[in-house]
């Protein structure tokens, strides 16, 4: 129970960062070495190796909020991100399986409030220093027309 | 508190079977006796006896996935639910009353994810076997605009 | 934990009031002083005092009740609230500040659901006669554009 709890905290904090616009937290939710990934269901499913973001390593995902902030031509946005079926699915020795529903709904200047992106995360959560943190989260989502652009982590 | 994990527990397996499309698995967390019922918001508070879908027992929901599996009509979609407002709201003598609002995300080919349908579960659960399972499971719907078909559980 | 349980049954019940149309006991969830906010995230962000609604105590929450009551303006809707992410941000002398995201999904007569709403709440919550209430509770919204109009409570 206190570990659900505990994961649902990561979860928490995670969403967080993105939706206040706090990218440089980011990062620090991962393990030194790790993947971040994200990915449509399709090709998940098929085993193809195309995702629309990549990352394997901390310093990769520092590097790319330095691109966003470094880059200004995306429109402003805001973001806001539902969870939904947080799921502790094994303990395993490199750590735990960890799935959630997610929903990204996005708001465009002068626009109303739509669904930006919706999917399944599938994370690998090991402890750190007492820390929970992610050391793989696949981002897998659902459609693979994406509104406007997809630049900012989901 | 214990309670109200196994009670996320169940919400959150029976989801993970409708959004993976592992429908086999959907009957079995109801009891073999069961009530299963979409029906709209309006006539769901009128009295008014009309449902989108009806099933009433584990066996009718058996035959239901059997269906879907063997029909071909429809065009593949992806469905992504979320869930919020888990409560449960009394126990007697025939089990728990619990309520959740939920919302259905629906991506078609090639196309942005939509909100399909959204509502409110009213349902009936109890312990069989150190399991808990729906006896009843209403699923009440806000919007009596059904885009595409309501074919898949909810 | 049994503190976090709470403070979910909290805003599980406000979402219950508001959905179900029960607003005679939205206002019983706040302390007889209180602010209650909906404000536009540039106005919050930028220190702006405009707001869409604002309550200084709980029989102003009331006089909006009576007012909506009394008018017959608006076209019938149904409102369903998703929240996510609720945390206990910090235990302070005046209380607990609490925040969430929220997204109002909206249904008008013979349309489909859509997304009405979403964004943040950023609330204090006291315990009174040994109940959770809320002190201080600001609907941070994301978009400027209000589809329909913004009558109902967030």
């Amino acid at each position: 129970m206190d570990l659900r709890f505990e994961v649902d905290e990561l979860y928490a904090e995670y969403i967080e960062c993105l939706d206040d616009g706090d990218l440089e937290r980011w990062p620090e939710l991962f393990t030194e070495e790790c993947l971040y990934k994200v990915v449509p269901r399709e090709n998940f499913e098929r085993g193809l190796p195309l995702a629309l973001i990549l990352c394997e390593s901390r310093g990769m995902l520092r590097d790319r909020v330095e691109a966003l902030r470094r880059t200004s031509v995306y429109a402003p946005r805001t973001l806001r991100h539902l969870i939904s079926n947080i799921r502790i699915k094994a303990q395993e020795p490199d750590g735990m399986r960890v799935q959630a529903n997610y929903a990204v709904l996005q708001t465009l200047n002068d626009e109303p409030t739509q669904v930006f992106n919706a999917g399944k995360y599938v994370d690998r959560v090991v402890r750190v220093a007492g820390r929970l943190k992610f050391k793989e989260k696949l981002c897998i989502f659902d459609s693979i027309v994406v509104p406007g652009s997809l630049v900012y982590p989901i």
